[in-house]
């Protein structure tokens, strides 16, 4: 695994640079992630509640991997608000679960949120040599997209997935980003033009197009089809979080 | 990696099989393969070769991972063929390399073709433990579609990717079987659907669709183009390769 799959030679005048699709957290290793920005995407439901709460004023949201850990914060004071969820029900003792609809500017404003989430920690672990690491959704899709324009970077945009495979809501929402960048003459890798594609197929109704997929029946069973309609949304924000230490902040 | 993506139970009256693609051979441990049928996918140009070998009366092709190890056969006599190319190139004292032309009746029909396919050995070595391990390409589509449909199995479509990584050539053919099958009451997991997607894009001119691809270039560098037109004949065989033991064999 130490070869790389890309040729991710950095881009001349901006031109020319990679923009590429890790379909899942265990294909990480074959990319140089430390010649990326990388984009870390978990649309149901991480990186949607990141984005909305640093949107909505939280002064910082750390991502940790147990509830034990995140429990561990409550001695830093009444600033932290933790977050954790175990099957759709927020465990006993904590302040809210992983819903955006827990992430408004009334709960979160000038708060440090301590977010328990498995997946995405794992990534951005394992992405953590990246040249920077910022933090995708539909939420802030264009804003992301327009800061990306200006970078002069290879793009790495890495799909949370589910337990480490494929999944379509994450895949698509890369399309997407793929969609904004593709005039500005980038390299695009197959998983790329394949996640292109996708977004082609379902973009006129995303909601019904993954309406089809595995997570989307999971999350109904959880009664949290609210919170799929809210992820989904285009553009309601323009902040985009930024990886600093072991804290997301905003960036712009 | 332990854990299984899917709910593989086994279908009950050959209905509610699971019908899954595992993208890349990075992703083969989450599957729990001893519950499945894995069809192995290699379109440029492995499994194309096999299909093409096995149709022309091969008696067996034994596939290895090293030149070393398929010169080693040298000595089991003269109706051995050892294939090895590196490059493009067909090595010094091999009797051919990976084009399926060397495949032909007049050069295969009753020997055996020891080839070096680092990337297919690996894929079948991770896939040892399934229930049966057969072949796929263009070349069989229709026949093993066919014949998969009699089976009420599980089935795993093992694409080989390019350096473990996705590509298109093999997902789109994964789609091409998914689309034969999916009436049979399948449960598709998140890459199944994508790749039926991808197929419905790309199958009024797959040539065009994957001319796109990272592969496509690189075959082209190699002045194979010739082999990939080959490789995407549709229903040029009806047989199916199996694996028994080490070696590739006709199932029928």
């Amino acid at each position: 695994m130490t070869k790389t799959y890309t040729d991710s030679t950095p881009p001349s005048g901006g031109r020319g640079a990679s923009l590429d699709v890790c379909l899942t957290p265990a294909l990480i290793p074959l990319y140089n992630v430390e010649d990326y920005i990388v984009v870390v995407i978990d649309i149901f439901r991480a990186t949607s509640s990141i984005s909305y709460g640093i949107e909505n004023g939280a002064e910082a949201i750390i991502p940790v991997s147990e509830v034990e850990e995140c429990a561990a914060y409550r001695e830093n004071g009444l600033n932290y608000l933790l977050a954790a969820e175990r099957n759709g029900e927020v465990v006993t003792g904590f302040d809210f679960g992983n819903s955006p609809f827990s992430y408004t500017k009334e709960k979160v404003a000038g708060k440090t949120v301590v977010l328990t989430t498995t997946n995405g920690t794992h990534v951005l672990h394992l992405s953590r040599k990246a040249k920077k690491i910022v933090i995708g959704s539909f939420l802030n899709l264009t804003a992301l997209c327009n800061w990306l324009k200006t970078q002069q970077e290879n793009i790495l945009l890495v799909c949370a997935g589910w337990k480490n495979n494929f999944n379509l809501e994450d895949t698509l929402f890369a399309g997407a980003v793929i969609e904004q960048l593709k005039d500005g003459n980038y390299k695009l890798d197959d998983p790329a033009i394949a996640a292109n594609d996708m977004y082609q197929l379902g973009k006129h109704d995303i909601g019904q197009y993954l309406s089809k997929t595995s997570h989307g029946a999971r999350m109904k069973k959880l009664g949290i089809e609210q919170d799929i309609a809210f992820c989904l949304q285009v553009d309601l924000t323009t902040a985009i979080p930024v990886l600093d230490g072991d804290r997301l902040v905003k960036l712009i």
